[in-house]
């Protein structure tokens, strides 16, 4: 007998996406994220847009980041400039807060002493929430948030909305790629970039501006210990993970290029997803939640290279 | 000039719990939580019960964990069984999955290999939820939940009630400990426990037995590299972290006990260090919440042996 199998493996059978699970349940109101996905189409899928996808190169691996030019414009033109220029490259991931964030950038305190940002703006203005624009695409999650009046997913992204203000904003869910800034709302410039690694801390929505989420690899950026410093910065050199480069996905050539593919999130397969993790029927569930959380919801991502 | 107070430390300011930070602001409702715990008063906090506090012995450290009688009785006592007959001792953590849990417990899949279980009990009632108990202290929380119809803090554990049903459980935010089992609801026995160690997974809650949670070193634990086999499980023996021993601390000598206080959640301090959080006053913020999220909520916990 196998114990995981009784014991272990079924508290988190439907979080493993992706993976091969037993298929032996009908269809419909029932299915899991994994059967969704194994039932979805081409056209549930897309994939990324190479001039809207960033791959940092670390030791371990690519962490692949996808970009939001809807919700951060002025900040994507600015992080594509730095990206182009190679400002990343040799430079460190340097803070790990335990239920935080992980930090990315130039290591260096002194201004006068830090890497030069080329062409790239100094300043940028506050873009922490951008204009509602009826034109980006937005499915609403029917599930009550405490933190905007409205929320869902805008091309993949989890985001906010205000109708009266009409404002829309890109939430700090897992895995949300924000600019860091000082005081000063315009101080952020994408020079100084973190990854959220905890749960959402969704007061930081509004306040700062995120530019995309890990769409790959965030698991190489959580396990990072966290650094003794105050707020989890590194208070040496060697504890700090360098990062080879940094890169657009349009300037790799197209065979060392990630082919990922998002799942839509404004088609029934996705509506799907969301349901079949807002109430679990599979057997091990004895009271499903029947409600779900905005960063609950799993956005599906594949590697087209993986498929069989 | 210092480039990190000026563009990264800012970000998290409010997070650094504990740590001595510039305490030159204006006591009163923009007090931040570092100024709510150094105004606060010995009455303020609580020491742990040596009966209810489980000492976990890695390579990198101890993991403290608290538990909650009051919410899981016959799953505490098994786990006092199975710790103080040092069923723990030797084995492993088994499972670290990305944004979701870390397990530990025996990596034998055989049942008739397993290590023995003792004088503890194989099966237990499921203890997802308990009667709600007048005489168990409940500190609401004003602000709204999805998952469930009352939040708040029960003796500096964070709860969910139902009035209706008349019931109450713990809930699975970041560091919550659990005890595994299979489909069956009676098969946990403690034998295998998980720890939080991501966005909180509260369709969890009401499904399976919380135990506890873990109130220092749950970065040890954070950190652990994924599992490359299915839902994070390690395939080889040498990727385990194994654990020397699990004691009760009422078992360990008094000099080599952890001499940890939680801040009482019923009284004022734990109030504001809750305001303080749900809407943020200092500098940084442009646009304070209005709202706190019940995993948002920090418990503070100090170190009496780190006092000055």
């Amino acid at each position: 007998m196998n114990r995981h199998s009784l014991r272990l493996t079924a508290l988190a059978v439907s979080l493993a996406l992706g993976t091969a699970l037993a298929a032996d349940k009908p269809a419909g109101k029932s299915r899991s994220v994994s059967e969704i996905i194994e039932a979805s189409t081409a056209d549930d899928w897309r994939p990324l847009d190479p001039e809207n996808t960033l791959y940092m190169e670390l030791p371990s691996g690519r962490v692949v980041i996808e970009l939001a030019p809807a919700f951060s414009p002025e900040h994507v033109v600015n992080l594509r400039t730095l990206v182009r220029e190679k400002y990343f490259d040799g430079l460190a991931v340097i803070r790990s807060q335990d239920n935080y964030v992980v930090q990315w950038g130039d290591a260096e305190e002194d201004e006068a002493k830090a890497k030069p940002i080329g062409s790239a703006k100094a300043k940028l203005p506050p873009e922490f929430t951008v204009p509602l624009d009826p034109k980006v695409p937005f499915t609403r999650l029917p599930d009550k948030d405490g933190y905007a009046p409205e929320v869902g997913f805008s091309n993949g992204f989890p985001v906010g909305r205000n109708p009266k203000t009409r404002q829309m904003w890109l939430t700090h869910c897992y895995g949300a790629v924000g600019v860091g800034r000082g005081n000063e709302p315009d101080s952020g410039n994408g020079s100084s970039l973190y990854a959220i690694t905890s749960h959402a801390p969704r007061h930081l929505d509004r306040n700062i501006a995120v530019v995309g989420r890990v769409v790959q690899g965030i698991e190489r950026l959580s396990v990072m210990p966290r650094g003794p410093a105050p707020m989890g910065f590194y208070a040496q050199a060697e504890q700090r993970t360098p990062i080879a480069s940094v890169r657009l996905a349009a300037d790799v050539p197209e065979n060392e290029r990630s082919h990922l593919e998002v799942m839509r999130t404004d088609r029934p397969a996705f509506a799907a997803v969301a349901e079949a993790r807002r109430n679990r029927h599979d057997d091990w569930y004895v009271a499903p939640a029947g409600y779900i959380e905005l960063c609950n919801v799993p956005i599906p991502v594949r590697d087209r290279d993986a498929k069989k």
